[in-house]
Parts: structure tokens; C-alpha cells; sequence
């Protein structure tokens, strides 16, 4: 038996599908339009969407979700106005499409172009934060992609206001509207009938928690791009310069410990612990940071907290920073292997060679070489705006940004050619 | 409860996985010689290979398996010289790993490099042909992927012996003999617990027939990248130049109409049915094809069966072509959108801007100007050898060579940065 809401996200999403042909075929100006008026509405209109931001924070109160939470639910003049700057830097950025990554020329004379298209329809699944369903839909435009956007029931309001006043400009432009397409339901069975529409949606980007992440993996049919935890690691080798290596885990840990790039376990080499670790860890500790360590950190750190098994490979996302002390670079590598979860990995060292082998040998998203692993970011990494951090090997690897929104045909031309 | 084979399978996945690695850094000329080994090794043990293949066959007549799956399965001198040659041609491939795809720096000094990195462990399912348990090992090791190998349970002894033909060069090279791993036992359960590995394997490859491609759509946790099924058009447009039409049109559908490159609808411009058709169906009747066209087909064709709603969009991989004239250029490309399955689609034309708009509005894998459908191939389009062609938009899409088993990782160096 087929429910009525099954029949509706189905509809919702074959209208995504039926659309997609269109965008995808839009020109460069056309769709870089769309987006700056859209900028220009948001603002103009940004009374709207207070209003009904309003009534999506009255039932937040009223269910007494966390502040933080309310926080990140709230829309108000001012981050509205960052909405609408972020798509005027979206329709800044080149455009993805059309591109020839690569040609070549067979010995039969067949021309070979491998060429930049969209996947064709985007499935976006998000929590909390109403500014995603802007920023998505921008991204998903400017690549040439189809849209489908299904944001936390907390945030219905604001997302569907938003929703309409984009799908307004595009009526506007003479585009079809059904390019984007708000799920306007809370009822949390939509989402179980959205991941099974494989036959009109190419791929399925969850952003959220591990919960989140956890559902997908069961219960998707459409293939999925994570955006899963980041356990992240520094490892400072003994011919660190200090300074630097204070400055980079400091701000690593520090700046905004509730993010996927931030640090959580700082690993130490042998030589340069006793003088390296008991001042990083004061100031660590001065900024409010928890310190959990092995027993050899524990000797020379006052306060530190023992470390348990479990904090190794742990994602706090909080002021905690689990600290280890190694006896070399392969230890260190190996115990990020054995831990990590492939998002960031810093090197603190001036040895190129150990620099090198830690590059080569470790394979996660980013790894970098004395910096901070928060530049684990598509804008801080200059690839303009970006829908996440990917932690999916397949398709794309790190931060996401427009490229990484489509896909490569095959265009071969030929002179009759026929395989012999 | 976990069964003994649930298990096993566990352990099989979680060894490719902890042997993953080792595979990824080997240098070019470690894996180079390890394939030029093995194909060797095939050489000098086809007598064994061809025993253990005798006994698959004793099974599949018992079991009146089709001749034309008997002849897949069937491994002779011949055909394991052909696998050998295979391997070696992987072995003269240039690797694709470590390749720097691109390099900026950012303004505040920091340097990125996209380097090309395996994929980590790649799980195939295959059916029948012995062969690809070698031509799919060769190309994941070469590109530095563990590889979890699965195939027909009616070939299981010659699987065995070409994996541990495989294994004992690898063990002789002092390379951990996980890294290839082969599923021995026929049990089809065992493929429901390989696809929930998700946490030892990276991708699944299925290759077989549309139940295989529906049963991993299903049930795999693990991102699948399909190899479905090909409804390849060509269009004949006004203006195409005949006789190249007509080479191109037998060559497509009669070379080898059993594979997912071959023709399956051909469309023609009404303005030149009346002359082209007529000719072009004679021929294509002599070589064996039954034509099923629509009711202005069947005036200008003797012999043409009708063609019901469900032929546009069928793969017969047979001897049966679907026809249909068109009023023009925007109704071939509208029916490929309708029906095709955004694999192969050929034009045939002299006009460039009608080719342009052609090639430019499909999006399948492969789209082609004045050339046969068949050259949707790995080897034919200049990847190499391949493994097999991708019908998923995410991560690789028509044929996948060495390339398409990697993925990228962002390499950032620095000088202490941090993140403002």
C-alpha cells in the first residue's frame, strides 16, 4: 500500500528529476542572476523571515531545545545579511560546467573530451541551521544540479519562507521552480521514503550528528556522501619549532572546539615532550582545555586527567584534547592509522623528510604540513563556498565545494569511425 | 547472533582492510613486477589452472548450465594466455598514484596539492568468467587497492587457483598475500555479509546481469558503483552522410550485440527515412536483426514487427533493433532523455552545430559524433585496460581505467598558519 506521503516525496522528487535537464543547461549568466537576485530578496524581504523564524523559535522554547541549538536556529537582519553575501560569492565563482579536464586524440583519430556535468539531482538532508537551505540551493544552482532539501522539522518555517522566495526568483527568471524542492513536511517518515527515491535522485549529502550519519548508511538506496566525524590529530616531531607548534594546536583546539577540523589528540615525540609539554599544556589549560593523557604525559603535566583507551579515536567536540607520547614518527603514524577517522592530520616539524613520509603515508582528507587543521575548509582552502567536508573516499575526499557537484561525460567525435 | 560465516567474512574484509596500507605504497616497480610475475605464473601453471577449471565445467554440464555460459567459464591455453597479456599491459600502464592533480597557493602562503591516492579496499562481485578474478586484481593492485574478490559460484576452483597463483607471487615478493583476498566458499549468503562490511571496504563493483545490479542496490551498506544495463541510440540525422550511418549502425548492433555498448534503439530524421531506411534495414535483416519500428517504419520497411510502448528503452542484447523516425533533432534527444539509460548515444551527422547540441544536451557517459556506440570501452577510448563501465554519476562515470580506482587527498603545506 503506497501512503499519501509516500506518493507526495516521490512526486517531489520526480519533479526534481523532471527539472533537472533545465538547470543543467542554463547559462552561466542566467543562473549567476538567479542568485543575486535572490541575494537582493532575501534582504528586501528579510522581515518575512523573521516572522517566521519567530514561530519556529517560539516551538523551540516551547520544547525547550538547548541553547545552542536556539542559537544556531535563530535568523535575524544580521545573518541574513550573511546569507545573502554568501550567494553573491557563489555567483562570483567560476562556473563548473563545460569544462575539459582532459582530451586526447586515439591513433584511429577518434577525439576524446572528458567534460564537466552536473550529477543531476542533489538530495540534502540537514538539521538546525536554516541558512544551509540557502547556501545548498546556491551551490546545487550554480553546478548545473536539481535540488531536494530536507531541513530539521525545528527549522519548517524558516525553511520553507526561504524555500518560496527562491523558488519566487526563479519563476521570475522564467525558470522552472521545481529545480528546488523544500520536503514542507516535520512528519520524520518523509525521510525514510526520500532515500529510497533512487530512480530520481543521483545523491543523497547528510549533514548532521552521527545519528544521522548512522540512519543513512542503513537505510539509504541513493549513494551517500558522509559528512562524518573528524578526529583529528597533531603530531609535534622533535625538531619542532616550539612557537609554531604552541600557535597551531592552540588554535586547532581552541578557536571552535565544536567543529569537525578542530584538534582532539595532540601525539608528542619522545625528545621534545619534557620541554615542549608542560608550558603547551598550561596554556592549553589557561584556555579552558581539559587535558587526558597517557602516564608518561601525566609525570610532566599537573592536572592532566589518565586517559583511557577510549579517548583515543574519541571526537569530543568540546574543550577536551587527549595527549599522547610517542617514540617516533611511526609510532606516530601508526597510532593516527589505528585511531583516526581520515579527516585532518597535522605534522609539526622542520624535517622535510619527516614531513614527507608523513604526507605520503597518511591518507586522510587533508594532512598538512605546520598548520593549523582547521584549514580543513573549501573556502580556507580557496575552493570558493563549500556544502561539507566529505569523509567519503568515493566521489569526493575533503571539503566539497562546486567541482566537487559534478560529474565527467565522455565526448568523442569522430569520422566514421567503427571498431574493427 | 553471528554466524561462523558472517565471521569469516568479517575476518576476509577485515584483512584487505589491515593489508590496505602495505598495497598503497608499494613503489611502481614493486607492483610492476608482482603483475609481470603473475602473468608468468599463469603461463607456467595452466596446467593446474585448466584442472581445476575441468571440474567447474564437470559441474556446470551436470547442472546443464547454457553453452553460452559454459563457454564464459571455459579457461584454456589460450585464454589464459589472453589474461596473461592482460596483466602485462596493466604492468607497461603508467601508475596513477601520487600524481599532483593540481597545485595552488593560497594568499596566505599556504600551498595545496590534490594528490591522487587509492581508494583503500575495493570489494567486487562478479559472475562466470574466471578471468576477471585476475583482470579486476591486476588493475586494483596496480592502483593500490586491497581487493575483495567474489565470483560465480560455478567457477569457484579455477577462482581458487588464479587467487592463490596470485597469492604465492605476492608472498614470494614479501608482500602480505591479504592484500588480494578470494571469497571460497559458493555459499550466496556469504555475499549478503560481504556488503555490510562497510567498515573494512570502500566500494563494491558489482558487474553481472539487472537481478545482481537490484540486489546490491538493495542490500549493500557499502557505496556501490554500478555497472547496469546500456539502451544505446544512435541518430541518424537529415543531413548524416549514409553510407558512414550505415557502418556504423552494423557495426553497433551487430558486432556484438550481446554487450552494453551495443545499439539497442536507432532514431532517424523523417527527411531522410524515405531514402536512408529502407536500404539500411535490408542490410541489417541480412545480417540477422529483426527490426520493431513504429507504424512509419513499418510503411517503408518490409518485414518491420511492430514495436510496442515497451521496446524504446530495452536493453535485448540480441539480434533486435527498435526504429523510429523523428521530426527532428530536439525529439531524438527528447526521446534518448525519456527511455535511454544515459550510457552511450551516437549522432550521425554533418552538421556541426546539430552535433554541438546533440553532444552538449546528453548527459549519458558516453556521447559520440559520427562513431560507432562500441567505443564505450576502457581500451578504446585510451584508459587501458578497465574494469568495467560505471552507470553511477557519483565518483566515475562510463568507463572506469586506473584512474577511476583512486581518489584524491589535499596535501597542504605550511609555515605555522593558523586560521584567523
Amino acid at each position: 500500500m503506497t501512503s499519501s506521503l509516500q506518493k507526495k516525496i516521490e512526486t517531489v522528487a520526480k519533479r526534481a528529476h523532471d527539472a533537472a535537464p533545465l538547470v543543467a543547461k542554463l547559462t552561466t549568466k542566467a543562473k549567476n542572476l538567479i542568485l543575486i537576485e535572490t541575494a537582493d530578496a532575501l534582504v528586501a524581504r528579510h522581515a518575512e523571515i523573521v516572522r517566521a523564524n519567530q514561530k519556529d523559535l517560539k516551538e523551540a522554547q516551547k520544547k525547550k531545545l538547548a541553547p545552542a541549538l536556539i542559537d544556531r536556529l535563530t535568523l535575524n537582519a544580521q545573518r541574513i545579511g550573511e546569507i545573502s553575501k554568501g550567494l553573491r560569492e557563489v555567483a562570483a565563482l567560476p562556473d563548473p560546467l563545460g569544462e575539459i579536464v582532459k582530451s586526447w586524440t586515439r591513433p584511429n583519430g577518434l577525439h576524446v573530451q572528458r567534460v564537466r556535468i552536473p550529477l543531476g539531482v542533489i538530495g540534502i538532508i540537514y538539521e538546525s541551521r536554516p541558512n544551509v537551505t540557502i547556501d545548498a540551493a546556491g551551490l546545487c544552482l550554480k553546478s548545473g544540479n536539481a535540488v531536494v532539501l530536507r531541513g530539521g522539522s525545528e527549522a519548517i518555517h524558516s525553511n520553507l519562507v526561504l524555500g518560496k522566495i527562491l523558488r519566487d526568483v526563479l519563476k521570475k527568471n522564467g525558470v522552472d521552480p521545481n529545480v528546488v524542492q523544500i520536503i514542507d513536511t516535520p512528519d520524520r517518515k518523509a525521510m525514510g521514503f526520500l532515500v529510497r527515491q533512487s530512480r530520481y535522485i543521483d545523491v543523497m549529502i547528510p549533514r548532521g550528528g552521527e545519528s544521522l550519519m548512522k540512519w543513512m548508511a542503513d537505510h539509504s538506496k541513493i549513494p551517500v556522501i558522509k559528512h562524518d566525524k573528524g578526529v583529528c590529530h597533531v603530531f609535534v616531531d622533535e625538531s619542532a619549532n616550539p612557537g609554531m607548534a604552541e600557535k597551531i594546536i592552540i588554535n586547532a583546539k581552541v578557536q571552535r572546539p565544536g567543529v569537525c577540523n578542530a584538534l582532539e589528540t595532540l601525539l608528542v615525540h619522545e625528545r621534545i615532550a619534557r620541554t615542549f609539554l608542560p608550558s603547551m599544556a598550561e596554556k592549553l589549560q589557561e584556555a579552558g582545555v581539559e587535558i587526558r593523557g597517557d602516564d608518561p604525559v601525566r609525570k610532566i603535566v599537573p592536572g592532566a586527567k589518565k586517559a583511557a583507551e577510549k579517548d583515543w579515536g574519541m571526537e569530543y567536540l568540546d574543550l577536551i584534547l587527549a595527549v599522547k607520547i610517542v617514540p617516533d614518527l611511526e609510532s606516530a603514524i601508526r597510532h593516527i592509522q589505528k585511531y583516526g577517522s581520515l579527516h585532518t592530520e597535522t605534522i609539526v616539524t622542520e624535517d622535510k623528510s619527516h614531513a614527507a613520509e608523513f604526507l605520503n603515508r597518511l591518507d586522510s582528507s587533508v594532512v598538512l604540513w605546520n598548520a593549523s587543521t582547521r584549514f580543513n575548509d573549501g573556502g580556507q582552502l580557496g575552493l570558493g563556498a563549500e556544502i561539507g567536508i566529505s569523509t567519503t573516499k568515493l566521489h569526493a575526499f575533503g571539503p566539497m565545494g562546486l567541482e566537487e557537484l559534478t560529474t565527467m561525460k565522455f565526448v568523442v567525435t569522430g569520422t566514421g569511425q567503427i571498431r574493427e
